[in-house]
């Protein structure tokens, strides 16, 4: 590998932009950060001045700065699309937070620049993927000990949400498309039928909202998922899963800290682990580990993780959930044909 | 309480039958083991030597008997139907193992014939209601501390079946059944809609077998089951669940006995705990207090536990559930009107 | 086993005689409550009563009484070796609770006494030996896949203690006299020395108690014990063990009833299982299961668990380990000569 | 932070020095490896043409290089004083692996050293101290919500150790010591008298070695330690403890990787997770936070983790354990007087 640092820039810094910008600075070996960029300019600034970096004013003149090696995209998901393809004709390495765009028909156009230009450079943020979880059992499931991958089962939850402007499709969108990347990842298939299911909300939901919502995806090779997606659980981040093979099933995600205390309750003593307060808490290190091998692999001139072609099949695989959650009813998804480029390799 | 013992009678001495006819001789306080009657008359014989009682050449004889008070039918389901009614027509107390009887036609007359009489005499094995997690699970409902129940998730696994004569109904029929009063159980409420899918089946299965299968159920009252049946995972008998409420959730059967190992294995090191083999073992304790709870309520001229309406709307659920697995789509439970012997009060 | 029923006398009604009456009355097979005696007679009365049984003002006269064929002691410690002595001077099977008596000098006079007799008619109420999981514990290391034990450490909790004339011996002779037993149960091995440490206590325990303390066992075969007590531990009753074996270890006793729950607590989300509040629902299936067994083995003439001699030898400990807390010291245990009427068969 | 990589060479490059090489070169931020040294000039060879650095023939020039900013230390513990007061000398901050040096008075002349330099450049590789179990239980403990640390209990087990050389003593050295620093990092006080036990040895420990060991440690402020060492467990690496508190108690280890796992066994079905095999996996998030953290501190002129005062009070607390190990008693720490460099402040 180079021993010369990858200048990497970050359009978007609020939340997860700003997290990105840290990570760079101060966790991610062979990198620098070479440059932020936010419609915020006071916000761009103060961090800018935090991390000893420099402001670009316009996204695209990040992109395209003569000082910059790679991008990570962290702006809302509305301009994915522009900031991407404008990575994509500079030929720099894109790694986008999800979702990829908006719509299927955008995502399938960054496939098709992509493919055409006959390289990969986009990276989605599925960080999922790089969770030493998610990992282990992939890893379990390669090594063919257990036999085939039957079924999974998915558990989402979420403390709570703000229930100003919060609909019920958000849920499929910003939640669920989480477990749709990881059931394509732990089967290494497609989905290809999406039925999501609306039990009588909790009290905790806003008015009109259904939450939870019990999705089941049906897999390209005949596997079956179960999602529970529920957003206004009260009690924490919690993201679980049990994959069911023929000789053994493996459960993910209930003691992830490893650490169990005693303690006094207000009903007696109890003894349990805690539940991460939410997705950066638990996630933390899949961040880093994603972060740390997509620098590396750019470095190497390879790429690595979920591609556009990934990110494209989501946001198919969310817009028949959002058909299904208002008919209740199974909806097929229809994919483009998968080019070459994305021939499974994983 | 009397100071006297109930006398009760065992049909059917086959694998269930002579475990509850030991069980009534040795574990269980104010009762007596009254009599036996098999098909097999040696069977019978050598059990009754064993347990020092009588053998009774006719069923409908035993039931007749003025030596036995209250009777356990453990014989196969096809000839419940007669020897339970046979049980209300002498006044004695039945504790009828499931299913309560063949179809939803027969276990209406089972119903209707105990309407008519007034008083409930019938109990019918459903056996998990008596689990302490089950119990504990319900109890922790109940007590309001985590809001209305939402959704539940049950997994039911068995290491595997003979595959002579196994036809994919049974799982539906003789496995899901139990999830089926489970539900009904801790939803308190009626199953209105069942739908069960089909995954690619586990190479473990018989040809044609669909094993896996997950199946799910509306509840009357808006909530949702997912179910899990797979009853060639190799692995063990694994009964699991979590109840998923508005504040919460309650998961349990991972851990029952409480006892975990470091071992050295194939694979290398691991921690954890045993799969119990079968029924008899993970359900010892839920069967001994059943069997005792039955008899103190007989004893004390009451009833208690899954009564006939719960046998027959389990049997009606099953029915439709056999249908989706026939059809792939949902199906609707048609439930006749409850007697007002069966008024709720749970 | 005879059809008759063992008929079973109480002394001492407390809090542990008056659950065992209860267990006797409603959940023990082949047995017969048949008296009941203690010195606050209005609470006899009371019990008698409900249970529908008779009090014997002198608890001597029960023990002589015709109708009572086996005696269960809960009386207070000082007063056992009258009682217990009195039992096998008539013959009778008892069931005394721990401790068998309050010294060595006394303990050894009831072992000397069985020994004259010839049989077994003793058993020492160390309940731990029927809990599922001791007994788990026990059986995986017979079977001798993990090779020979090596060492064991035990913890033993209790919310919280009375501290009006609490003394620090207390926690010695009373509940670490269980670790004790369990100890010997384990290993199969006596305990020869002991070093009971003080660390600085808790700021819950009384003034001047010693607690927590950590005590040290050095078995006989060169095993040895590390034991935590704790009686004002705040949390419940916590009873743990490990069992470190040459090929694998045994732990038991954190999730004692299997059922996990997610709560919303003053600290954020947290999952886990309930801490019993004390013995008697923690210990609820050991004391069924003891007494059932004691009373199967009486009704076929046989005896089983703890002897007179495992309660002689358990007083031997606590006696040693009690000046060994005062002085700080390792002190040795004495023991008699083992009587070959408890040849170690077990 | 300055923008500059900070250049740290490698001294020793077995398995622990090429580790850290590889870490340095691809996992830590801020840092580029800037040469090694071993006296196998054929490793360090190899080593370097992978990592594309340089060799130093000599360490002591590596620690003088103005090439090299910082030092990590990983050669045999006999050379360690000597590389050590080397980066003293030369002004650079080094990250020794433990042990800091082979004895006391070694350990205290660079103590000494350090105390006349004025400034803390000395970093001993406790890794455990970020581990983040037990970062997370030493802040459970700050928090002051379960009150004060009252007893610990360690265990640390290895698969097994070459049996060539191999001598009871050096698992207090090079095993025990881990949790010697451990219970100072979590009690934040002494070891002030040590006390090693020989239970008789399992099969596996080589001829006249004493494994397992238990040690017991009293602390400066009246808490105590109890420790299980054993080196042949054959399951795998096992570091477990648990913190008790005066209210509730805090247990790490157990679950650490989070993944559970159904299997079939030779002994039927069991379910848990795996035992890491050493503690390169065990710890391998300790060792990049830590050397991340050293890397970070150094850049920004200060100073982290384990000083040389920690060296200096483990090795003195093996010291005494080893002629404790010989002699079955209790044996006191005596410490030197401790600089005011290095006043407690964590």
């Amino acid at each position: 590998m180079s021993d010369t640092a990858l200048r990497v820039g970050v359009i978007g810094v609020g939340l997860m932009g700003s997290d990105h910008a840290e990570r760079l600075s101060h966790r991610t070996a062979g990198v620098r950060l070479a440059g932020v960029a936010d419609p915020d300019a006071d916000r761009a600034a103060a961090l800018a001045a935090r991390l000893d970096t420099t402001v670009h004013e316009d996204p695209l003149a990040l992109v395209a700065s003569p000082d910059v090696d790679a991008v990570v995209v962290a702006s809302p998901g509305f301009v994915h699309e522009e900031q991407v393809l404008a990575c994509l004709r500079h030929g720099k390495a894109v790694l986008c937070e999800k979702p990829l765009t908006m719509d299927d028909e955008s995502a399938l156009r960054v496939v098709s620049a992509e493919a055409a230009l006959g390289r990969r450079l986009v990276t989605v943020g599925f960080m999922r993927r790089f969770d030493p979880e998610y990992a282990a059992v992939r890893a379990a499931l390669a090594s063919g000990r257990h036999g085939r991958l039957l079924v999974l089962h998915n558990t989402h939850r979420n403390r709570s949400v703000p229930n100003v402007d919060f609909r019920s499709e958000m849920i499929v969108r910003d939640s669920l498309v989480h477990e749709v990347d990881a059931s394509r990842f732990l089967f290494g298939e497609e989905v290809v039928e999406v039925t999501v299911l609306s039990p009588a909300p909790s009290g905790h939901a806003g008015p009109g909202v259904v939450d939870p919502q019990v999705a089941i995806f049906a897999m390209s090779g005949g596997g079956l998922v179960t999602n529970e997606v529920f957003v206004n659980s009260q009690v924490g981040y919690e993201v679980r899963f049990e994959a069911v093979a023929e000789r053994g099933s493996l459960l993910a995600g209930l003691a992830s800290n490893g650490v169990l205390a005693t303690r006094v309750t207000a009903d007696g003593g109890t003894w349990g682990g805690g539940v991460p307060d939410d997705y950066r808490i638990r996630f933390a290190r899949a961040y880093d580990l994603e972060v740390q091998a997509w620098a590396d692999a750019v470095r190497a001139g390879t790429s690595i993780g979920p591609s556009a072609w990934d990110g494209y099949a989501a946001t198919a695989v969310s817009t028949a959930g959002m058909a299904s959650l208002a008919s209740g009813r199974p909806v097929a998804v229809p994919l483009a044909d998968r080019p070459a480029l994305y021939a499974r390799d994983d």
